[in-house]
């Protein structure tokens, strides 16, 4: 690794019934329940123009994740061979940072209702960024 | 903002034509080129399975985006109303994460070459996912 270093700090964290990473499903389109955002006070004026229905990506820190895992079985089934954890979604990575698209479900001052979202209850939230409709990318 | 802090290595960094931020355009698919991520030889192991032809996010950070700001003119644009940062893709946001999405269009052993990219020469690479074929989302 390079000797640079950058600190993030959560922008909010996410309220949902997924308590153990072991209900979770792999991803937010395989049946995963709708949360709550809580987003801090202090960067609350950074929601504004954000409204119910659109399409946003999510970032979180994935803080049950091990970091020195550079292989992995694809969605943890040992018969698949194993691959690279960039070739993967896999949380276990270097820098374990989730990307969830969803939809604002709700608005509430500094929460926000989004779903699907595969993430567990208490996941640091560290970045909010809209859909381009350009490019429908991430 | 919450005392807590996740500390990111860079997994790599971008080499491109683009030197400087005036050169370069606000969104990949708008002109921008293609560019060799360079892997650290410590994690390019993570690599393994990704092959020419997939499509990849790629995330980097934005170290020269101010991280005091919650209100931009969407695309620098001062006729347009300022709008939270988290309704924005500006760079400028309290985490400057950055979404590529990409295609890898060759391999040289810890090099992909990636585009189109909007990003400048040198900046840091945080993290490489799949696009996933079932959601094509982020």
């Amino acid at each position: 690794m390079s000797e640079s270093a950058y600190v993030l700090y959560p922008i909010g964290f996410l309220q949902s019934p997924l308590k153990e990473p072991g209900e979770a499903p792999m991803q937010g389109h395989e049946g995963a329940p709708d949360a709550w955002l809580e987003v801090h006070t202090s960067v609350a004026e950074g929601l504004e123009a954000l409204a119910v229905g659109d399409e946003i990506i999510v970032i979180t820190w994935l803080h049950q994740a091990q970091r020195d895992i550079l292989k992995v079985h694809p969605r943890g089934d040992e018969t698949m061979p194993l691959a690279g954890v960039f070739a993967t979604r896999s949380p276990d990575r270097p820098n374990p940072l989730g990307l969830h698209r969803v939809m604002v479900l709700e608005i509430a001052g500094e929460r926000l209702k989004v779903g699907p979202i595969e993430a567990i209850d208490g996941t640091p939230v560290l970045d909010i960024k809209p859909v381009l409709p350009q490019s429908a990318d991430a």
